[in-house]
Order: C-alpha cells, then structure tokens, then sequence
C-alpha cells in the first residue's frame, strides 16, 4: 500500500499502527520521528522493531515517504505541520489522529491558508491507560471505530488511501464533520474524563482527611478508570475542544441541580424516572457497543 | 455458630449470606422470610437449595432462629423492624445489610425506642449489577470490607458473634461510627452513582438525536457500569443518606466550576494540577485497593 511509511510520534497510538501497518503488509518500509528528548522511546521503537529506523530531522524522515502518519499530542501538530511544510509532497498522502479535530483544521489552515487536499483528518477511537511504545500492540484499532473529517475539497484519492489503510488494520471507519465530531466526542469522551478527574480530585483531598478510599470498592475503580489517563494528553484535548466542552460541563451541572432539588425534596417519582432512564439509555449503548 | 438462621429478604446479598453461611458451616438450617409478592425468588431460593425452607409470616420464619439478618432495600428496613418486634427474642442476634447506617438506627429507635442491644447494624461494601437469588454467590464478601456501626451500648456478645460470622464468610471487618460510614459512603459509592446516572441520563437524550452512544468507546462503558444499578435500590439508598450525599453534590459542582473556568481562561498550570493530583489520589486508592 505504501512504500515507506512515515509515524511522526511513535507512542501508543503511533507504535500500534507502525505494527498493524507491519502484521497486514501495509507498508514496505516504517521509519519514525520524534524529538531528540523521545530519543530513548524511539530507540525502543527500533529494538522492538516497531520502526525500521527513526530521525530526529525532518527531512530525513519524510525521504521517500508516501505515507505520512502525525501521531502526537493534538497540541504538538500545528508545529509538525509547520516542519513538514518545506516538504510537503503532492505525491503523499498525510493523517493524524488527534482526539479532536476542529482544532487540527483550524492548525493546518493557519499553516497551509487552506487544508492540503491530500491531508485527511482522523481519529480513531481506541487507546489504553498507559503509553509509550512499549504499551504498543498491533491489534489495537481492530473493530474499533475510525472517524474521518474530511473536507469538500478533500482529494478523493487520499480519503480513499487513508479508508483503506484504517480498514486494513480492522477499524470501522465513518465518515463526518469535523464539528460533529467534536461534539460527540466532547460528549462520550471528554466530558467524562473531566467528571472522574473532578471527582477524584475532591475526593482524594478528603480521602488524605479520612482514608475514605480504604472504604471503595469495585465500583470506584471502574468509574474512575479513566482518571488515571494522561494529565499532560487530557490537558491538550480538553483545551483543544473547550469550546464544546464548556456547555456540557455546563449541561452536567444542571442535570446535578435537578438531582439534588429531586433529593432534597423527596420527589421520589421524579428521581425514580431520570435513574430508570439513565439505566435504560446505557443498556442502549451496551447492545450497540457489544453487538 | 448459629442453630437457625433467618434471612429477611433473599436477594443477591441475603442470598449470597445463605449460601456462604452454609459453605463455611455456620447454621444448621437457613430459612428465608418474604412478602407473598417474592413467591416466585423464594421458590427459587429453596429450590436452589440456598435456602430449607421459607415463609410469608415472620412468627413461623422466627420459629427457633438464634440468629437474624435483614436483608431487604433500605427503605423497608423499618417495616420489618416492626414485624419483628412482637417476636424479639433476647437469646437471638440481630444484623441488616444496609448500605445507609444513621437510617437504620433512626428506624430502630423510631421502632424500639431505643436499639435493641442485640441489634448490631452492618453493611457489607459488596454488590453487583445484578439482582435476586439467581445472581447470589457463596463467595461474594471473600475479602471484601464489611462496616459495622455498633452503639455504644451494643452488647458485646451480639458485636463478636457478628463479627466472626463475617469473618468466616471471609470478609475483612472494621468498627466504625454510623454518621462516619454514611460520609464514607456518600462520597466513594453514593456520589459515583448519582453522577454516572446525571451523566448517562443528560447523554442518553442527546443519544436520541445524534447517536452519540454509536461512538463512545469501552472508557464509557466502565465509567457508566454503575448507571446500571437497580434504580429502585439507589433511589432508596441516596434518599435514606441525602443529608450527607446533598453537600457531596454541592461540592462536586463547585470542583466542576473550578475545571470550567480553567479551562475558559486557559489556565493550564492548574489544570494539569487538577489533574495529576487526580491521577495520584486515585493510584494511591489503586495500591490499596489492590493490596
């Protein structure tokens, strides 16, 4: 499919795919880039034989490339796209995947005056608690969804390669707006990582009072899973999305004023309704999620 | 330890009591007491053979039971009290399973006047999604924590033999103040709860128009298990402990404040505060959750 794959960021996501890439035969050469101080990740990214060869220069990197994946934080990409300017080669065809992308058009129209048209936004929705090369894995995005965000004037040729390249490592790949994205991902995802950092935070303020956590069980450690992510990757996608972000935290606060009136009034009928609708709404996301 | 046990209420807990009393030798006989409505959960029940036998009246379910357990929802507990006071018997232990304490006492002292001395109130922190007889266990409390809120004038022989009847089924015991648990609780189980509900009912509705759910990812799903729950129980829980969960929510909104304006005024420093101290609360929980 490709003749030399470029990952910019050979972490978690950028490894999973430098090795789905490989198990499926996607590319003849995987080389890496990253910045001298991920120069012991990208070591390892060679010793696994995730990556052929890694560079720290950017031309060196994109030599021959005809593939070119930007698998970074979302905050780092309006740099890299400003790296690979210079080189930009009509012949190529370039993704990403940050988790929100208003915020990666937006950066490459700041860069380029107007998106490349054979740069095709993507975001595959799959990762894991821990990162790094090492946590890499060549199964990750299978079954999972990939959401492109191209634009109208998209070339045709590139979504195509980037679909088949998703398809190929097992995602679903769908196809939306950008803002749309961004809005359901606010939603599913970034909304909730917000809530378990918010609640742990307090919590973990009175648990140094009271050792309430002693007390926690199960329950606790699912709900808040999440608030073991990344801080420095939360920081970059909740920045990037705040926009909206900020209404649903907004929205959650109001549904939390309800609750609590409900509670303080025992409306008992009204607090039995939004529990059993809560309960019947996840069960619809449960036969959707595992069908 | 006991000739005859009784178990008010064979739901998952009272059943997986049944079940791990007589894995672990700890009655001669086990019988179930219900309402004629839970006709077809005790036939269960004695078919399955967590229970000998069972009763719809509380005299003949009484009949010789030198040790008692109430293991109904929380509201009820107070009805039952009252059943069982004509019956009390001075030679017999009493405990419950409820997961709010100060409640129990307060329906106790409604019902008594005071708590019997024989009466030891006791919750076990261990559950599952699931409900009735069938779902039931015999290991369910192995090493799990087990709270017990003894008064001051408890009686020593009812708190010990309570206690080493938990034990045996395996469960780690502490001793605590009521109005401590039920803080503890707020805030590790209640509150969890009543913001996965807020959280899955606000989405489950823009779900309707967007099909949001399509996209989330198994991140969602843990965060959301405890939506699941049985509303009927946790509407009888957060009503029964709103005094301590209602400041918790006040508190948890006045943290989701904080995050909001962070995040509107770009405040990154004390975002990544936010949440890294997050992230440390909750592994120091993890290290012993896990130990």
């Amino acid at each position: 499919m490709f003749n030399r794959l470029c990952i910019i960021g050979v972490g978690l996501i950028g490894g999973s795919i430098a090795r789905a890439a490989r198990r499926h035969g996607l590319a003849r050469s995987i080389v890496g880039f990253g910045r001298p101080q991920d120069g012991n990740n990208l070591e390892t990214a060679r010793r696994l034989q995730v990556v052929d060869d890694f560079y720290f220069d950017i031309e060196s990197a994109l030599q021959g490339a005809d593939g070119i994946v930007i698998a970074t934080p979302v905050g780092a990409i309006e740099n890299i796209l400003t790296l690979l300017k210079p080189y930009w080669s009509e012949e190529a065809v370039y993704t990403d995947v940050g988790s929100t992308k208003g915020n990666v058009i937006a950066a490459a129209e700041r860069v380029f005056g107007r998106v490349p048209e054979n740069l095709v936004p993507a975001h595959p929705i799959a990762g894991a608690e821990h990162s790094g090369v090492e946590a890499s894995v060549d199964d990750l995005f299978r079954n999972k969804r990939l959401i492109l965000t191209p634009l109208d004037h998209t070339q045709a040729r590139a979504l195509q390669t980037v679909t088949v390249f998703w398809e190929r490592m097992g995602a679903v790949v769908s196809v939306m707006d950008a803002g749309h994205h961004d809005a359901i991902l606010a939603a599913t995802s970034h909304l909730p990582h917000i809530l378990a950092f918010a609640l742990v935070d307090l919590l973990g303020r009175k648990d140094e009072q009271t050792e309430i956590f002693k007390y926690a069980a199960g329950g606790f450690r699912d709900f808040t899973r999440i608030a073991s992510s990344d801080p420095n990757m939360w920081l970059d996608i909740c920045s990037a999305n705040k926009d909206q972000l900020i209404p649903l935290i907004q929205q959650l606060k109001g549904e939390l004023d309800k609750i609590e009136r409900l509670l303080a009034n025992d409306d008992f009928p009204q607090l039995f309704e939004t529990f059993t609708y809560a309960r019947s709404a996840r069960q619809r996301f449960l036969d959707q999620f595992e069908s």
